[in-house]
């Protein structure tokens, strides 16, 4: 146990990450619950849906056709948040010029992919194996890959990592017209988090932008480092594993922990051991592992409330465009961020205090990285079939 | 119109209040929805509920009784996410010490308070009259005043508002045992923003830590106002007026105005016309116009979309426990945060990219304005009854 204390006061916690703080209150587990219940999951889908836009073959909204793909397969959203061209737009900053200041706005381009995770419409990451994760992260790899800007200090490390990750028989995506920055690889899963199709996939928007939660993580361990010399994530790394009490699980390459921050009631991060500054730096053995700890965290997820469990994750790593002391700063990290509190149908909402004041979180990490360590073994609904 | 363009390419804008960005994707609206819809609120409440923990004369989880109370009463959460006593914890942060940089913890002590609205378990903000809200806002301004600082600039107003508010004759809150930071008062409304109960209530946490939001806002509002002189709010109301494209309503005291930020699509923000610094700056006229602002959102929300529409509202104002400066930095204001996007069941998700990256809206504050300014009028449920 970290400080015995922290298990009976209300406190806060600060994340270094964000530089930002958070209300931990663990003895409010107890209050009643007479609000919304979400609907436990029905597994009663086809393995193949005539109706769904992803299944292989079928016909897209704006009338493309997907392929008769084998595990993943990438293309353009059909309704994307960001488009490569649009119209420009220049707006000035001036000191005396109170709208300048008090209404800004700024251009954003960028292309956002829709990437299956299987030909399958009712499997999910909890119930496939390492290996048949694994193109995922080769085809994540590829796509970063293809969209480095040329004079980033990862090309060449890029360009060894596609020696070793053959091409995608079902098409590879062409890179983007225009050098962008960002690379955001997400997934939101279930239809608590949005979801609105079940078939597995998950979404890459790159923008010609650094968005604010990559941004900030980018300012803080950059000042992490210049104060200390070292890298906060190996520092955090070797503290966890050596303190134990939030580690869920681990292999060679990656550990996954609740960290000391975290906000989701059963939030998890995944953070490569050593210092991985972005998928690309992988090679084929790490690459399996990172399919591993994936694995690991959406069966033991989906174990602990018998239920599909549903989540938001994403990936952070070094931005398309960068420095090369950027490149430095980034470590490879997956973050997990799932709603649920005491069971399939009580979930934790981030909401008025939560958006007003501060977020607040019930149980603690170390309570949660205990329920998660003791939820490994089979897939629940294994065993019923 | 601001910049034309804005309402066709993908842009940020810039919240000055957080001194954080926000993606802006206005041609997105039209994607097809297949995912999670809520179920359309059913009005078919009984005016008392003998089930409610709320009603008046009703048993409370812990034992206690409500009294027969006539509008607003106050009493301290039986489920409190602070409490006043606890234990202590003093931590140490030493440069060196690893640990202590990574799993900072800090003591949060306080009391929470929940607050009806109304004796009738059936009615809302949007069913009551402006003069029906009145007791709202003095038992408010009543609860913030008995917890300021002995010190606090704000003192002498607090104690000349008192003199034109009647005491509450079904009881008062008793000062806190020792003097706290940070007053926040808000509402959770419907059980899609995990309100857990529909009789109408309000929150009040109270803390011994200045929240991340309010903290923020008056690090930006401070700095706006080394920069120019001027006050960000001032200036940005007087923008607003000028403007007028994002106005939804006003009054003589105050301008209801979808943010040039916003994130949430139908978030809405209440500013006082004047320098407010907190509640007990307001004189009985200001009192009542704030609970007619309160009162026009809440029925222009439910009118849009006929339905009883969810939210989360949270007042700003100055802290309890503050200095001269930071008291002139504060400036009343209230925001909403209202999840549906384009209907009674369609909401929007801030989920994965959201969470991993940047909060992203679609319709523009100008187009939701635009909405809100055309449902004032009797509340829709008046006309079906
Ligand atoms: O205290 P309540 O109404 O039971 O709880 C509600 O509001 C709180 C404050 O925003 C949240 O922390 C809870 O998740 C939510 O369910
Ligand atoms: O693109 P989708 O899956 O239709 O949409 C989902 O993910 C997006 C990115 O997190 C969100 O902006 C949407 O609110 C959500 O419904």
């Amino acid at each position: 146990m970290p400080d015995e204390v922290l298990n009976d006061i209300s406190h806060r916690r600060y994340n270094p990450l964000t530089g930002s703080w958070l209300l931990v209150s663990p003895h409010r587990t107890k209050r009643p619950w007479q609000g919304a219940q979400e609907s436990p999951s029905k597994s009663t889908l086809p393995e193949y849906d005539s109706k769904c836009y992803l299944c292989p073959g079928n016909k897209r909204a704006q009338g493309d056709s997907n392929p008769d793909y084998k595990n993943t397969f990438a293309f353009v959203n059909d309704y994307s948040a960001v488009k490569e061209e649009q119209q420009d737009y220049h707006p000035e900053t001036n000191k005396n010029d109170v709208a300048s200041l008090l209404l800004q706005a700024r251009p954003v381009t960028g292309r956002c992919y829709v990437l299956t995770f299987s030909a399958k419409h009712d499997t999910t990451l909890a119930d496939m194996t390492p290996e048949e994760i694994l193109p995922v992260i080769n085809t994540w790899t590829r796509i970063y890959a293809s969209h480095l800007s040329p004079s980033h200090p990862l090309k060449d490390h890029a360009k060894q990592a596609l020696t070793t990750i053959p091409q995608n028989p079902d098409g590879e995506v062409s890179p983007p017209t225009h050098q962008l920055k960002n690379m955001q690889i997400f997934e939101n899963k279930g239809a608590a988090m949005g979801c609105s199709n079940p078939h597995p996939h998950c979404q890459i928007w790159t923008t010609s932008t650094l968005p604010e939660e990559p941004g900030k993580e980018l300012v803080n361990m950059g000042k992490y480092k210049s104060d200390t010399g070292r890298h906060l994530l190996d520092d955090y790394v070797k503290l966890e594993l050596e303190k134990k009490e939030r580690v869920v699980w681990q292999n060679e390459s990656f550990v996954v922990v609740c960290p000391w921050w975290a906000l989701w009631p059963f939030e998890v991060l995944i953070i490569s051991k050593r210092h991985v500054r972005a998928l690309v730096d992988l090679d084929e053995k790490e690459r399996l592992e990172f399919a591993e700890a994936v694995q690991e965290v959406a069966r033991r997820y989906d174990n602990l409330f018998e239920t599909n469990f549903p989540y938001s994750s994403g990936i952070h790593q070094a931005p398309l465009d960068c420095t090369e002391e950027e490149a430095e700063t980034s470590w490879l990290h997956m973050h997990f961020y799932p709603p649920l509190l005491r069971s399939a149908t009580v979930k934790k909402f981030l909401v008025g205090y939560e958006l007003m004041a501060e977020p607040q979180r019930d149980i603690t990490p170390e309570q949660a990285a205990a329920k998660l360590r003791d939820c490994g073994g089979k897939l629940y609904r294994k065993s019923l079939q």
